[in-house]
């Protein structure tokens, strides 16, 4: 938070888990720079009680702040709705927003059940998950080369380029097999792959990234260093970047991405399909 | 898909990662059981060009299922909204529809940058979930107990009751430092705690799973094995109960849920503190 802006609160009111509510909310905010947003999740709202306490404390955080909250809500009772629009704030509701058009478009009244897509547990989707997050955590930091063939793809880096969560990431939402393979020292002494990757290079998928971060990143990890040290990041940098442009290897500088960023990028980039939706 | 119903195409239309697009219309669509929705996602559409393509490929959609298309949008460039609005499609803007009451309500025009909510790397939030990523998968499946002191959490359960993707989901959406630890048959012969867990147990939190779901799972896994028959499932389902029970471990029934849901609700129910939002 940067202190000298005002706070606001904002609230995410669901009657599931809230994340619709989240992910579309947090967009929003962050299209207005004025406040800074303090967020407060109230999933699993589901009788009358529980909306008169929501509403409560949006009352409190109205008195702290001395502003009107910001609400986003999933409900998709009417009635808890109704309750919910009689709290101080600017209350958003997706559901009504969109429901009329749909429904119009559609044909069909809307089920109103609440929180549909977070909470059905299919077993195959659930299946297909499970298996690509073992693969992903199976075939992390080059650990094991052997289940290559099976891999949807396999992520190269230099230490600390973010292979480890984009992987989990992109196994988690996409249903993906990923493998991941960190880069050292070692192996840009000759400019060549490492013997393990050589059958798999079409599969082989690069993250770059700055020397300037990678430093930050490292020292972080570990300061003082020669791992972290300034001069180790540049020569990494440079050295896995002459590698790649050496091999063709497709790339992403991924330098000012967030590991979502990183993961829909390299989707796009490779025309992977996903597993999961 | 149920390959009765008629199918519709709904499109997740972004200048940035697509990902509040996909979640909004992914909620809306589950409200309506009529068709079945093929779901396409078009990601980091930022010129002109671009959004010709996307607008043919959605008239080539409205020919293919005889329906028009449902289009989830969240450009921010007017220019680009307007001329994907042209399509044959009902286009359903999320920031059109919620950035003007914001607006009014913030007094403050919004920036329409687009895809602020997943594209910031700030490097706090990128260590933190790296770090809980880290600890996720070094502290998985009782793996290593050493590092019980600095969990937040160590889940529990018979193995394929979720554990490893609840954990990895909490670790990546919330930063918190996720354990998790099976019990098998041999734990179960009077009903006590491992050793390695005895010390933590104010930390635990357990993962109940139906016998039927669990010998489905475990079926797909490792057919016609022991470790999968029903016999085998019951008794582990009906041990680890009585197991819970005798400690008064809190625990979630999870055999409806999502690894959403599940996650959602443990940070509901321990009432931890996400370190990521």
């Amino acid at each position: 938070m940067t202190p000298s802006k005002p706070v606001r609160t904002a609230f995410y009111v669901s009657g599931s888990t809230a994340i619709t509510a989240e992910t579309l909310g947090r967009s929003m905010l962050t299209q207005f720079s004025e406040y800074n947003f303090r967020q407060v999740t109230l999933p699993y709202l589901q009788n009358p009680a529980q909306i008169e306490a929501a509403v409560l404390r949006i009352k409190l955080a109205a008195e702290e702040d001395g502003s009107r909250p910001i609400v986003f809500s999933t409900l998709t009772d009417p009635l808890l709705l109704k309750e919910l629009r009689r709290s101080e704030a600017l209350v958003l509701d997706l559901f009504d927003a969109f429901l009329v058009p749909l429904e119009r478009e559609i044909g069909q009244p809307p089920t109103l059940k609440s929180g549909q897509s977070h909470a059905v547990r299919d077993l195959n989707s659930y299946r297909i998950r499970a298996d690509a997050v073992h693969f992903a955590m199976q075939n992390d930091d080059g650990a094991r080369t052997t289940y290559y063939d099976q891999a949807d793809l396999i992520v190269i880096g230099v230490s600390r380029s973010g292979k480890t969560p984009t992987c989990l990431y992109m196994a988690m939402q996409y249903g993906l097999y990923m493998a991941n393979y960190p880069l050292t020292e070692e192996d840009f002494d000759d400019l060549r792959l490492p013997k393990s990757l050589l059958p798999h290079q079409h599969k082989l998928f690069a993250l770059t990234i700055g020397a300037d971060r990678l430093e930050e990143i490292r020292q972080q990890r570990r300061g003082g260093s020669r791992y972290a040290s300034r001069q180790q990041c540049d020569m990494e940098v440079r050295a896995f970047g002459a590698l790649i442009s050496r091999f063709q290897i497709p790339s992403l500088e991924v330098t000012e991405y967030s590991i979502e960023e990183i993961s829909s990028r390299i989707l796009a980039k490779t025309g992977l399909r996903r597993r999961l939706f």
